[in-house]
């Protein structure tokens, strides 16, 4: 008899089916014991008269007859145990809820992420990455592999890590920014999936040293609102392909937000006026805004427009890295945008300078030398058309989507001031 | 006008469009001018009365009538600089073929990456991603993203890049094996397309210092076929998918082979003997097959079984990594394989100890300490099913399959002993 997948159980009324998983609950009433086996998909129960004698998490095979009242689960059942676990397990994995303090959860990883709270987060974070993808292969990107290990910082100086790498010190890219514009070169429309590290010695519940990034970047646009419409189009299907896995979902209390055809734009100045007219003076001429400012223009965009998500564009150019390019009708503002979710920032990005001169200017202006990254700006001294692109950090947007209290929750394995393990 | 891509003129015959990219060719014959205008996808060819005055890969708009005799090309053209290249260009791009030493190409990959046989090669890399992912995806496997930042070395000690990680030292993972092999105890079915990192100090044609790693692992497997049943359905989609791209192919010259629905398998020992009776008792005994007998194996498959892929299965365990499961008819073999395309190893793969105890036995037995994995072990100890799975190496796999003479050429900005740029 073929196994099936706990998933198919419900198709099979009546017949008799075999599956195998792991041993997640046992409850003996009287004479019969109720077995609740996981796979990889889901769970069954099956009702045994002789409870197998291993710990829970142990891997078992049971065939039984599907029956349908007064719930689904499989009677008349064999059960075989194909491993048993032979050492007290690290944490309870039985109950509804994973109850454990968020140490001790990180800590034992390997065997938390087995519990189908914990699992619909990443089945979540699988979909997302599937839905990005999904969109930009429509639009024509073509998916890219960049180096991780890079001679020189990326963004500038601080927060990254240094790499022995044989006679001499590589870093770790801070993200693949360059290298992503460098091929627009060449598709004209790229994206990519990958790990980026940041070494922020910062402990906070929105931190972790490496996480995966999901980058964009495409030529030929007109405005930087060109960019917002492709985030837009690619936000709407990542929300989408969530949206599909409602068994997670349902588990996890969670409802997706809806993703407008156009989603709202507020300009920085004004935003910044205004939040300084509802919160108090001191936002006024911030070169930021603050996230009491931004949870502001969250809950407004909400109220007026119904929105979950605001884009606030035209940041000042100070505050954008060097590649930036500036408003040619406001120099001192960039034609670069953050989309807020629920009044977080979610996503960054923006225009990018195409011209070689404008790059040496901006990095004279910013007593940043060219000579690090001459291999990159010989792209743009070889002929760049106007571009622009944005990074969607995929933990985060996990995290947010999902409501979760902590970045960490959103990364199978995080990495953070303390840990490399598991 | 809005603007077409060059593969939507074909399209168009005798209508106006407007196509935009970089000027990469012009020749003047006569009183007109012949200018190739290559975008993101294609080429077009325009005539225009005033050729512009500027080099080439400059960025250029045409306007044209689409004509298709004599040959497709558009005709009372305008055409507009939008980016005029201001330096001279690092290399020639305009001719057919890319005519530069191999450290001169990968000095100037910014550009070079241009070339129409080196944009080929890079779609049909992400073509290969897709056909990877989507035939997975189908079959239930769920993609995870795994630490690149480890505590300890994957597969023991040597070829390890130590990083400066706050105030202690981390490596980059060589691959992501362990947390494959946990997470089979959680999704059951895991894939994952990410960079690994190997230390080796070898210039050689076949060696670099990042690539890409397609992984796979799947749990509840009832012997190690099954892991290679999986690698030909997920073979046979990436080579699909490559296939698809004929473009790009018959610009390389290249023809994808079949992948057979049953890829013959060779036993190990069975091999190393007709090796030896063919090409001589040195290769007798040996616990690997050298190259010279792999590429007698691929040979033989190709004129016995009309297959350019080859299994060799069995393997010295001693050969093999400590979480190989051995074959328990052979205790010195080992429940793996390698794939050979052509003659050359292409895939590694098989069944891992799926038990707490076998491991320590098998760390034991190779004197490695079982401390610096006991975050993983934790995992084993906590019930684990058989499985097993595989990794293809995406850099080896384009540059096997387009017969490329050096694996620098199958990764758009290689890191070796010398490269850390561009």
């Amino acid at each position: 008899m073929e196994r099936i997948r706990s998933l198919e159980v419900a198709t099979r009324l009546g017949q008799r089916v075999r599956v195998m998983g792991w041993l997640a609950q046992m409850r003996r009433v009287g004479a019969i014991t109720f077995v609740v086996v996981r796979d990889g998909w889901g769970t069954v129960q099956a009702v045994v008269r002789e409870a197998p004698d291993v710990p829970l998490e142990s891997v078992v095979e049971v065939a039984g007859t599907v029956v349908g009242e007064p719930q689904l689960e499989l009677h008349d059942c064999t059960i075989a145990v194909i491993e048993p676990v032979t050492a007290p397990l690290p944490v309870v994995l039985s109950k509804k809820a994973l109850a454990l303090p968020l140490p001790a959860l990180l800590e034992h990883a390997v065997v938390t992420n087995r519990h189908p709270t914990r699992r619909a987060v990443f089945r979540i974070a699988a979909a997302a990455m599937r839905g990005f993808r999904g969109a930009l292969d429509r639009e024509g990107f073509v998916e890219i592999q960049s180096p991780k290990l890079v001679g020189t910082a990326t963004e500038g100086g601080a927060n990254v890590f240094a790499v022995q790498y044989f006679d001499r010190t590589a870093y770790l890219a801070q993200s693949p920014q360059l290298y992503k514009q460098v091929m627009v070169g060449v598709f004209e429309r790229v994206y990519e999936v990958g790990p980026v590290f940041r070494a922020e010695p910062h402990d906070t519940a929105r931190h972790i040293n490496q996480y995966t990034s999901l980058d964009v970047e495409l030529g030929f646009i007109a405005s930087y609102r060109d960019v917002m419409a492709v985030l837009t189009r690619v936000l709407a299907e990542m929300v989408a392909t969530v949206g599909a896995c409602e068994a997670e979902l349902a588990l996890l209390g969670v409802t997706v937000p809806a993703v407008p055809a156009a989603i709202p734009v507020v300009d920085f100045i004004e935003a910044r006026a205004q939040i300084a007219d509802a919160l108090g003076e001191h936002h006024r001429g911030e070169p930021d805004l603050a996230p009491e400012g931004e949870r502001w223009l969250g809950e407004r965009a909400r109220a007026e427009h119904g929105s979950d998500f605001v884009f606030v564009a035209g940041y000042p150019l100070a505050k954008r890295p060097f590649y930036t390019h500036p408003d040619p009708a406001r120099p001192a503002l960039s034609n670069s945008f953050d989309l807020l979710f629920r009044g977080t920032e979610l996503v960054t990005g923006g225009q990018r300078l195409h011209r070689h001169a404008d790059y040496l200017a901006a990095l004279a202006a910013r007593g940043m030398s060219p000579a690090p990254i001459a291999h990159y700006l010989e792209a743009f001294a070889s002929g760049m058309p106007p571009h622009g692109g944005f990074a969607i950090g995929l933990e985060r947007f996990v995290m947010q989507l999902l409501g979760l209290s902590n970045i960490r929750l959103a990364s199978l394995f995080p990495r953070d001031l303390t840990r490399l393990a598991p």
